[in-house]
């Protein structure tokens, strides 16, 4: 399944693209006006196929598994978080459900691997909210020791991935966003990064839910530890994610390869997704066409990930929460380039002066 | 009216501020990791009164109006476009009917002051889409040859805008966008922020809808001779408004007093509203705690006075259009503040784990 999603996986559509440039060329404003919404209109273009690409339907789905490594004091908040947030994003409160809500996304939440029993939550009859039980394990093992997981249930984490875009896109879905829960996963996806750009722990290590010094010492230890220990092949995605990753990040690589085979644009979060995308490059480097970052994260080592995939976010808020919670921001500005390349008039539609010159 | 308006601004409610502030640390996720979020949404409760403030109407108002300077050739495009571009708004074909649309935000036009005669255009019954018919005069006189306007018709512009405001305020209003539409309104902005911030008139004039080098030249030319001939007093917001203003930024202005007035909070768009959000500051000081710069744009100048407002734009798109484009992006924003400060669960109501330390 995964490598049939592999060779799904094609260029953009420059005829598309072209179709798109000189429609947005004829719009009734001065010309390039409207800034990166001309150029995310154009890329949507190149991605859909659609020289008029219209974001009609756009989902997050959030991923959430434990980690072993939380055994090492990687976290401020204990492991039992990452169950008890998934029971609040079931219940709707969380941050992730508000700004979704707030976008008119939908969200879907995936337990790929958390530790603990998940209570028995009435969940609402809401369209726009979805659990999958999806689990492959109880959370990974602790990487300092050995692998984080086998290279079967790496292989599994990925077709999850790509099965959970399967059941939205058959929901009907334009624009697709990622998201993460998982206590200890900034330390996962710091030893993935470190793996695959191959820089210093030091580099790529951060604060995470809000650790003090000494804490980060330690988590740059940690993932220098767990490199030393399973020394990852940098050009194979399946090693470093079982070595080194998460099931959830294995989980979100999937989710962007399903989306890219089908042509769908993938908005990516902060940290952790990041670290996602840059194992779905991995696999198929015509991924990077395909992605644009919902926004700069202030956790430390994301503007890092982003200069190694090329991409410029669109939002900086400020924010380092996960959850997917970047990701509607960027959804909500993509979709707006969709609006835009849709919906405006053109000077001839709208029977407007060209200008005299220029 | 002026007056009554101004006197019912007041400073930011404090204890609600702490109110809120207290709210937010409960919020079930890591201390402060939503960023701006947590700092919009404290804002909003000192606009308010209501530590927990709710964005559920949002309005932009556009602002359309002719300048007598646009005869010095200060814009690639003819003067009718400004009656044109109405026609295209009440047609719901523009940038900002398609994006206040998709941000599900209300749209009025007020035509303050255009040249031409509106076509008789049908509009489609939308509560969400609305033309006030409010023009003070056929567009300004050139204010190269004397002032743009009567000191009288600079009140009743501003007076114009407190007007449609309430209107809007009657119809429900949790947080009001401005926008402008006028061939040559960048010249007579710049003229106004060169005459209130005292600068040069070559640091705030800009490419507008594209001119080139020469073009350039020409305006910041045509803004010095125009303070050059009115000298006008930068302590006396209606007389830099009547002698170097326009008749849309008048009606801006208005439109921020009004706002401020009822406690609603204030999105500008760009160069324009961002020139009539000083001249409204010059009324009464206490309206900077009510702005919120929807964007930077990339017109040149745009930064300098964001820097003298002392407030930081919520995104930057490379944007440069007017009409209240960039307000869409900043109230949506906003709005999701809001979002996030009535709907998400604290830890004690979420049932989640509190770090174990720090």
């Amino acid at each position: 399944m995964l490598n049939r999603t592999l060779t799904k996986i094609r260029p953009l559509d420059r005829d598309a693209m072209d179709a798109a440039r000189k429609h947005h060329k004829q719009l009734a404003i001065p010309e390039d006006s409207l800034g990166r919404l001309h150029d995310l209109g154009i890329r949507l273009a190149g991605i859909s196929g659609n020289p008029r690409p219209c974001i009609k339907d756009a989902a997050v789905i959030t991923m959430a598994a434990d980690h072993g490594v939380a055994a090492q004091g990687v976290s401020l908040f204990p492991q039992e978080v990452t169950c008890e947030m998934v029971a609040n994003f079931m219940r709707g409160g969380a941050a992730i459900n508000v700004l979704a809500r707030h976008f008119g996304i939908r969200l879907t939440v995936v337990d790929i691997g958390v530790a603990g029993v998940l209570p028995d939550i009435e969940m609402a009859p809401d369209p726009s909210l979805r659990l999958v039980r999806a689990r492959i394990a109880d959370g990974t093992a602790d990487m300092t020791a050995g692998p984080a997981m086998t290279r079967s249930q790496a292989e599994a984490a990925v077709e999850t991935g790509i099965r959970v875009f399967e059941e939205e896109y058959a929901r009907g879905l334009d624009a697709l966003g990622t998201g993460d829960m998982g206590i200890a996963n900034t330390t996962a996806s710091a030893a993935v990064v470190a793996a695959i750009l191959g820089c210093d722990p030091s580099e790529v290590v951060n604060r995470g839910t809000g650790i003090d010094d000494e804490g980060l010492k330690n988590k740059a230890d940690v993932v220098a530890r767990s490199l030393e220990r399973n020394r990852p092949d940098a050009s194979d995605p399946l090693d470093v994610l079982a070595k080194v990753g998460g099931l959830e990040i294995g989980g979100i690589a999937g989710a962007i390869l399903g989306a890219c085979a089908r042509r769908v644009p993938v908005v990516i979060d902060g940290f952790i997704s990041t670290a996602a995308a840059l194992l779905a490059v991995g696999f198929n480097a015509a991924v990077k066409d395909y992605l644009f970052a919902g926004h700069r994260s202030a956790v430390e080592g994301h503007a890092l990930m982003l200069d190694a995939l090329g991409i410029e976010p669109l939002v900086d808020l400020g924010m380092r929460l996960g959850e997917g919670t970047g990701a509607t921001y960027g959804l909500a500005i993509l979709g707006s380039a969709g609006a835009v390349a849709t919906q405006m008039l053109t000077f001839a539609e709208a029977a407007v002066s060209q200008p005299s010159e220029g």
